[in-house]
């Protein structure tokens, strides 16, 4: 069998210069890919073009995997293979970590198609970098629940679990929740619990700042509604 | 106050051009820098020099920090910011992340310099796109304990939180161990629980598998003493 293989290609996270955040030997792999299995179609068109993509983009085959996909559309894929080898993009950052895409990858190793992971950002590990907690032993935990009181249980549970295993916790947020839930952080968590707030890595607008629950308390800041991830480690 | 900052610099996770793994504008801010703080001089000069940073690899100013260094010489390296930006480069991938590199970032955080991550490939991350496994949760635990009675109630109580938070486990080994932990993993862990083995990522010598405990017992793979990440999640 000569089936092509999955390549796994991260994607800016704003808009600039791909080749910012993006190795050329990421973005030599995906100029000469045909076949794209994407987030949304527009913005993988635009990664296209502004990674230097030249005249063929007409030429090139995209599907859609995203939160609407259902599972039948999504078992057809493995038959794209069979054509050639094919590029995973997701909407910002790494492909297949917290997006449809890993159902993808998933179906590939169960079919025995090879998988091809290629570098690039990843907005996590650039906030764990940034934050000098502890990046021996780390949680990525997702969204806390929106409930006031569910979410102040949740955050007393990350402290408890962050100071059980020494682990550092990190969470994100949809953007216009960010101050509330920065806020909610630094007055319900122990005064000496460390909490990192990086918000737009990569980007001119990048802000990080690392320090106690008791600092924010009486240095707040307002991040505002841009992406920003959240980590925080007990002492 | 007109200090510089500290910039978070990848490295590659293997001898091969930079070009491969680091992004352009990593690369651009790298061959700019005059003063680094390395986990090992000797890489880091050969990671300048195969980055195109060209004749004046002798002016730059090299300070170590590892694990040998003690915390009186961390203390002494918020001085140099006084003169200029600095860089920050670890042995292979993300400095900071599971390295010494964090107890500077920490200490600039303490002292107000600013800190800017950059992109570049991290093997964890990597190996989670890689995986398949589930990317809205999941958690590094670095290493288990070498002894085999205490590796296996590791593996099992990593199995357990697996399955208690849905959550993706990743942990390391040392390379010359990888395939006693892979026979381990496969032998203490339920049949269904799929094991992803990711070694080499970003080599030619790279190498996924994601299967299920089961059939790694019944179609083991020899991994090699070269790099590895495991994962696991329990079904």
């Amino acid at each position: 069998m000569n089936r092509g293989k999955l390549f796994l290609i991260p994607s800016p996270l704003g808009e600039y210069d791909p080749a910012e955040v993006i190795p050329e030997g990421t973005l030599k792999v995906l100029r000469e890919l045909k076949t794209f299995v994407v987030e949304e179609v527009r913005t993988a068109r635009r990664y296209l073009s502004a990674a230097g993509l030249k005249g063929h983009i007409q030429e090139l085959e995209f599907y859609v995997l995203n939160e609407h996909t259902c599972a039948d559309e999504i078992r057809q894929l493995p038959a794209l293979f069979e054509k050639g080898d094919v590029g995973l993009i997701s909407e910002a950052g790494l492909p297949a970590v917290a997006d449809p895409g890993a159902a993808l990858v998933d179906l590939c190793h169960r079919e025995g198609i090879q998988v091809i992971p290629l570098a690039g950002p990843s907005s996590l590990m650039l906030a764990l970098m940034a934050s000098g907690l502890n990046g021996q032993s780390f949680a990525f935990r997702g969204y806390l629940p929106a409930k006031p009181e569910e979410r102040k249980a949740a955050i007393r549970r990350l402290e408890k679990d962050s100071a059980a295993l020494r682990q550092t916790q990190i969470i994100i947020e949809t953007p216009y929740r960010n101050d509330t839930l920065l806020k909610d952080l630094a007055e319900q968590l122990n005064p000496h619990t460390r909490i990192c707030a990086a918000a737009a890595l990569t980007t001119p607008e990048a802000f990080v700042r690392c320090q106690s629950a008791q600092q924010w308390r009486k240095d707040p800041v307002l991040i505002g509604k841009i992406p920003c991830v959240f980590l925080i480690l007990a002492q």
